[in-house]
């Protein structure tokens, strides 16, 4: 169990508001050396006994005044500032110690809502209704996925990039993009880090996600190297998803085998995590040997950007994924519903038995979305945009067909589905978000009522819908679905 | 020989200017179907016997009608616009065709002047004076070569993508990144096209280019991949140099043996090449073989962007690029003048063998560069950034010491004086352009004497000088310098 500190700030009879404060200090530097997890500072205006008025000042003064202990606020109160104004505030406090700063803000000085904002650090939303969830994060993300289908390529980038500025400007989670080659599903993304650097250039607060980098296909050095400057150049916006890749025919340009294909992942996130972690790296593995080398740069994420590892639909993964405290990200549309509470469960126990608390844990699941306000056109473009991806999935795993390889057991079976989806059924089995606001939160409430809490990130595509469409759709979601999930009313 | 077509939409007697624009159209596609190379349009303002006050349109409408001429205005009269309103109808042009637009721009009506412009296509400056030289692309790079020492990472990428925003904002024709590991000689930079990309999205009209990749230690379909991507997020503005790499820790670290160095960089150099200009490509090398794939995303220049090869000090790596119509890169300050000058010529007659034009080659030159309005303030700062980036490079090629590789005749000698450098001789042989902007001139003036035209990149380096410095540098060389070169007067 991890220990955390909440600070009033009290003054003591007969003392002064300043002695509080200094007090509140000390108690910091203390509780990081005995190493409690976080300290969070309260706000409190015009009260006798508390000296709280500026909990963003008092997490600047401990945050500097500790090495490790996280630090926050418990929390913020919305109603008094302008959100954008509260959000530079934290953002500035995060750049000068990344990674050691949590915001929680609240409606009022309740304490019992200070708890509740304990339960939801580092999410900047207004949280104006009772009952918190255990997790904010709830969904909020958006991901970019090329299905370009003849779109040309410049084009594609554009609108690409206006899209993650939009998830930048409407409060979204994270920008995604996949790797894959030669083939309309995801080719035009061999290469995420490229994308995901000039959308970093671009945005100051959506975090990037590769869904997924490919180890088999790069070298360890050259992974971590790239994925280090991202990182860099985003001032810490960075989490990074790993793949095993599963189309036969980019196994088969790289000379990769698929039965080394689980071997060569476990290697390749272990060396990219050494070369993040630690200077004077020696590896001597199946596929690489190297070392003693220190890669530069260093991250800015210290250890390392969070990882999360794709697993299509192997639960062994996500429980070595759990045990190992990366996050994981699921794709609910091609497997049954059972299967992915299983696949979760197991994720979630093997988590808690190596002591991460349910709050730390990270869940993708990734849904196609498309919102109109008028629920018949929703439907109608909802269909249109998730044929094309079934078309461009149905090309690109045709090599499926005289493939078989011990190290992804019945795949070829998976994949004849692939590309056959049935529309209205995967609309109903709510495997796909198509409709009014009114109807995909419907959806959105049964799936968290099945799964949990998790991070949704939506496949809104640029190539797969028009552009315009998929801003609608991000639009009308920011604006009516995800403030219904950041307040739980 | 090249033959292009000048055309001022003459009215003929008794006609109209609705018809002189119609036969000017007409022209263009004849000229098209014939071969010739370009089709130009020139501008006058009440004429009774020319129609051509908007040859933006013209050069829109001709482009449209034809397939593979390009087009372009010879000259728009500068002097009634905003320059900003026709660089921004002219990247509306090329966006619209890539590759295939040229902006000639003139100061009034003499013809003379418009046979000058032609001279010098595609540079969106104020070309004032008289005696345009052949080649305009002169003088305006910029350089990020990374020489960290100790500075924090995120720091390092923020300061370098703002002097990428001024380079854009002051003139400059490129910003230019290296891809080294493990030591502060460009260690920060493991992956140049991710900072390039981030540098894309910041910026309009500064091309980017690589100095160099290394495709010993990336395979070609994965450079192949992220260079399209960059063309595309760039819009066209990217320009690939490819370089064999010289550092031993980093051959033995990817396992890569420096014996194999030119082989693997001929086999990676042609097999991105192929990749980009062809489909349904089979390659069949030495050491890699894949196909028939058809790489995606299809670059953004056709058939390529722009290839320039590294050539450190072999004069036959500067030849074959002349035959094969590449630009190359060269580090003065490592050769003798006379070794220069014999390796341009080498490469110049070799182009022009192969039937390559002047003004087709591309040479890019690496200098040092400190200005201040205070020549003894330039020397003082300049002598300390030199010396900080010699240290880098003697501890980057330290590993040389026990190293001797048939692909690298001599090598060890010369690395043996790297790191070594006399700075005050540096200036004094124009190794080193540091000083007054009349100095800086005066240096460049003997430099072009003695090595004809080409492109300067400055090493105005993000850690190797603090940021002010390196941007008071560019500012002062964009004002009183530039200018000079650009006019020619």
């Amino acid at each position: 169990m991890k220990l955390s500190v909440l600070d009033q700030s009290v003054i003591p009879e007969g003392s002064t508001a300043a002695t509080a404060l200094r007090n509140s200090l000390d108690l910091a530097r203390l509780a990081d050396r005995l190493g409690y997890h976080r300290f969070w500072v309260a706000e409190h205006h015009a009260t006798p006994s508390f000296a709280g008025p500026a909990p963003e000042i008092m997490v600047a003064r401990a945050a500097a005044e500790t090495r490790r202990i996280r630090v926050g606020s418990g929390g913020v109160l919305l109603p008094y500032y302008s959100p954008l104004k509260v959000a530079e505030v934290f953002r500035v406090l995060s750049a000068l110690d990344p990674g050691r700063i949590d915001l929680g803000i609240g409606r009022g000085a309740g304490a019992g809502s200070i708890e509740a904002h304990a339960l939801a650090p580092g999410v900047p939303v207004d949280g104006g209704g009772e009952g918190f969830s255990g997790k904010l994060a709830e969904l909020l993300a958006f991901l970019v996925d090329g299905f370009p289908e003849g779109q040309p390529a410049g084009q594609h980038f554009e609108e690409s990039l206006r899209l993650a500025e939009l998830a930048d400007e409407l409060g979204f989670h994270h920008v995604k993009t996949v790797e894959h080659y030669f083939h309309e599903y995801g080719g035009y993304s061999p290469d995420p880090v490229t994308f995901l650097a000039a959308a970093a250039a671009r945005t100051s607060r959506v975090r990037l996600v590769t869904g997924a980098v490919l180890p088999a296909f790069t070298h360890p050095l050259k992974l971590a190297g790239k994925l280090a400057m991202l990182d860099n150049i985003s001032r810490g916006r960075l989490d990074v998803g790993f793949g095993r890749a599963f189309l036969p025919d980019e196994f088969a340009a790289f000379e990769v085998s698929m039965d080394e294909s689980r071997a060569r992942f476990d290697e390749g996130v272990e060396a990219v995590r050494r070369l993040w972690a630690e200077e004077d790296v020696v590896w001597k593995g199946t596929f690489h040997s190297f070392g003693p080398v220190t890669m530069l740069p260093r991250t800015w994420q210290r250890p390392h950007p969070r990882i999360l590892v794709a697993t299509a639909k192997t639960p062994a993964s996500a429980e070595a994924a759990g045990r190992a405290g990366y996050g994981v990200m699921l794709v609910p549309s091609i497997n049954p519903r059972e299967q992915v509470q299983q696949t979760l469960a197991k994720y979630r126990a093997a988590a808690g038995a190596a002591g991460f608390e349910p709050g730390e844990e990270d869940v993708h699941m990734s849904y196609g979305c498309y919102v109109a306000e008028d629920g018949q056109e929703a439907r109608v473009g909802g269909r249109q945009s998730s044929e094309r991806a079934n078309r461009a999935l149905a090309a690109a795993v045709s090599s499926w067909k005289d493939t078989r390889s011990a190290d992804y057991p019945g795949y070829e079976k998976i994949v004849e589905k692939a590309g056959r989806g049935d529309f209205d059924r995967s609309v109903a089995e709510r495997k796909t978000l198509v409709g009014t606001p009114e109807e995909v939160r419907a959806a959105i409430d049964d799936i968290r009522g099945w799964f949990g809490d998790f991070t949704i990130s939506l496949q809104v595509i640029s190539g797969a819908m028009p552009f315009e469409e998929a801003a609608r759709t991000m639009r009308l979601f920011a604006e009516h679905v995800l403030p219904h999930y950041a307040s739980n009313d």
